[in-house]
């Protein structure tokens, strides 16, 4: 069984990361998919966020990074996936993820969204909360992964004192 | 009894057409009313919005298309208007509008605020869920009235290209 | 246009007494339907139900108080009712108003269910709040209609008092 | 990868059935496991719960029906499951549902739990509904599998005529 | 500043724990009250649930543990309460205590609710999910105060096997 | 105890103030902390937001308005709060204040955050709808503090007509 996990991952989080690891364990494959969104603007250029992921799921065999810009639903019948990973941390994300689900079902019936939930104490970890703590120069060791923290650091101050 | 049914119509979808349809077998005359917000960045002007309206209410006797640029509680008391219609779709839908019908009746106490709600298989139909689709090259026939389904495909496909 | 407005009314409140008259000013005529539901333990039987809720709508000349036990759908048509009147005051009633009005329409689809919402002020007053405080020795008197206070003081203060 | 699929099934409905169908094409074997609960009063005994069951997914190879008392984290253990299965209809579904799975989670943390939604023309369907429907005498056939439909009308008249 | 922090404690958990922490912190001195509830079956007597509640607030100098069978609003009174404490867990939870606060602040102006979250490990913690997993034999340890777990388990499985 | 009430306050609504006089009941000192936020274009700036602020809590003897541009958790230790003031509206603050709360305590887990209700009939009032109805020229009086009405009226007229 083929997953596809897709998300901006601008950057990824601890949060993520735990998502990530429980999909492996369930399906064969994972792919987690990079949305290259040309209507949103990212902090992090979709191959800054490839190669921040790569790093973090080094060593987990089963799991493949890949970006794309077309619709996802697209994305899983070119990819052959049976399955679509989402992670759920609260009730908005419930909400929103309900809808994209029905329409992604509309678009590709022989698709699934399977939902999972990381652990609570990574409930109310965003990449937006991230960024809003690095932009002031908060400690962020705890919210995302170890290996990757002083480059997104080192990222985000850039990013601010350069605007 | 006379009720407004005011959205920002970006465009018409299937989901609106269900409540403008419900809302007109209840009321006597039905005036959809589409918001010029200079604030919100809109990718349709209100021109093409009422246009597309009118198409898809065409035979529908006792419905209206107008734009207003004006406060809602104000333009109901200018039409004579004793009711605003509003659809609720989601939980999220449900506490804006809550707040928004508290706020309007503040504004203008001889008016209601009256919810319907759309067919489930309408509830994770949205405007920008459409033009996110399109944007994609995505499949909305299902999501938009078929009168008007081409007419959007081209008008957004349009709108992406030439960014 | 005839509406139904169905509930325990178990008793009635000043939050139903605020939906009753704006639904009266919305539609020409409207039907308070008492729901006699043999799995509920009722604090009021549905004959003094019925009776409160005569006395505070005295006078408004097109509202009328029935008692049902039946399936809404069915006793919507025979009635001969276009619209069912339900009141909102929180998210949770949403969900559940929002399953069961979705219900009521696949099985008669000739009736449309409208929402409305109560003023802020009636927000958090519900039956059961109101039989807490009152079982407590509690006042009531801001939380039902006047004319009905004392008889509910007595009829609840003695409910508790025979457990 | 083996699934399980706990819930009290009291009785059954097509939202069921649709959760069951979508997770049997997800994971190479589904157990759906009825919950029999001493602390709760159902309108059908486990066994006629496991009996239903089986009816509605006669011919589906890779699910099984049984039925547990005890706590769902050791069942899993029991059986070897690394997967269980709930089905998403709304929030009030999702905070409960999350709430099990943390407690799930530190109960057994090698079986992960995955949530499923079922299509939006089932999202209002519930087994409680179902039973107030047809304790009123009012038409099931859209909500339960067509052909335990019967049963479950006579089983449920049964039941309110002898109250 | 006197703050109360009423609920069931039916019986205490380590969320509760929690909270009564965080607000001893905050208030000079902190009256946990028991509520005796004649309509609620409770699992503990209230003699019970107080003596567990002294146990594991044993050395806290500024919390006492009491029990009432009184309205909130008159037990805050009676004390000189200007505060009352509650823990908020998850969406529900908001919801119902924000209409017990908008109320009590109609029976008893001078008393201010305030709100304070347990930790994201505890969120998932209630009375009713310790008695459910104790009931069927598992393990509580994580989810009570250690002082006190031996007495619930042995309490909790004489009361499922006596039934 | 010290507490520290934090905002865009974009501007103060009769909302705000309701908190900040509930707040200032409770503890010592309250700082209203107007966050200076380089990234959210503000429709006043941080010294007109100040002075609004200072005006409408003029005779509030332990309450002082400050502005900041750091992280929370930061300007709290500095200051040497003990304790963050949050007002909840809706369902929707609440869960990205519960986030917020649970990433404040992360970042310095000597400070607790309390949140506050405003009244029920302020739950509708938020400063972008102070904005959008001041926009298209509707009365805010019943929004905004009487003292700075005319100012905000004055401003947002302004500001719309300049753009």
């Amino acid at each position: 069984m083929l997953a596809i996990y897709p998300g901006s991952f601008d950057p990824v989080t601890v949060g993520h990361l735990d998502i990530i690891i429980r999909a492996a364990k369930i399906f064969d494959r994972v792919i987690v998919a990079v949305l290259q969104n040309p209507s949103k603007i990212a902090s992090f250029t979709s191959e800054e966020r490839v190669m921040l992921l790569r790093r973090v799921t080094a060593g987990m065999e089963n799991v493949e990074i890949e970006s794309f810009h077309s619709l996802l639903a697209d994305f899983a019948i070119e990819k052959g996936a049976q399955v679509i990973v989402k992670g759920l941390r609260a009730m908005s994300d419930f909400e929103y993820e309900f809808q994209m689900a029905l329409a992604n079902r509309h678009l590709n019936p022989d698709v699934e969204t399977v939902f999972l939930t990381s652990g609570a104490e990574n409930m109310f970890i965003s990449s937006s909360m991230v960024k809003q703590i690095a932009g002031f120069g908060g400690n962020i060791d705890a919210f995302v992964p170890m290996c990757i923290s002083e480059d997104i650091k080192i990222r985000l101050n850039r990013g601010v004192s350069s605007k």
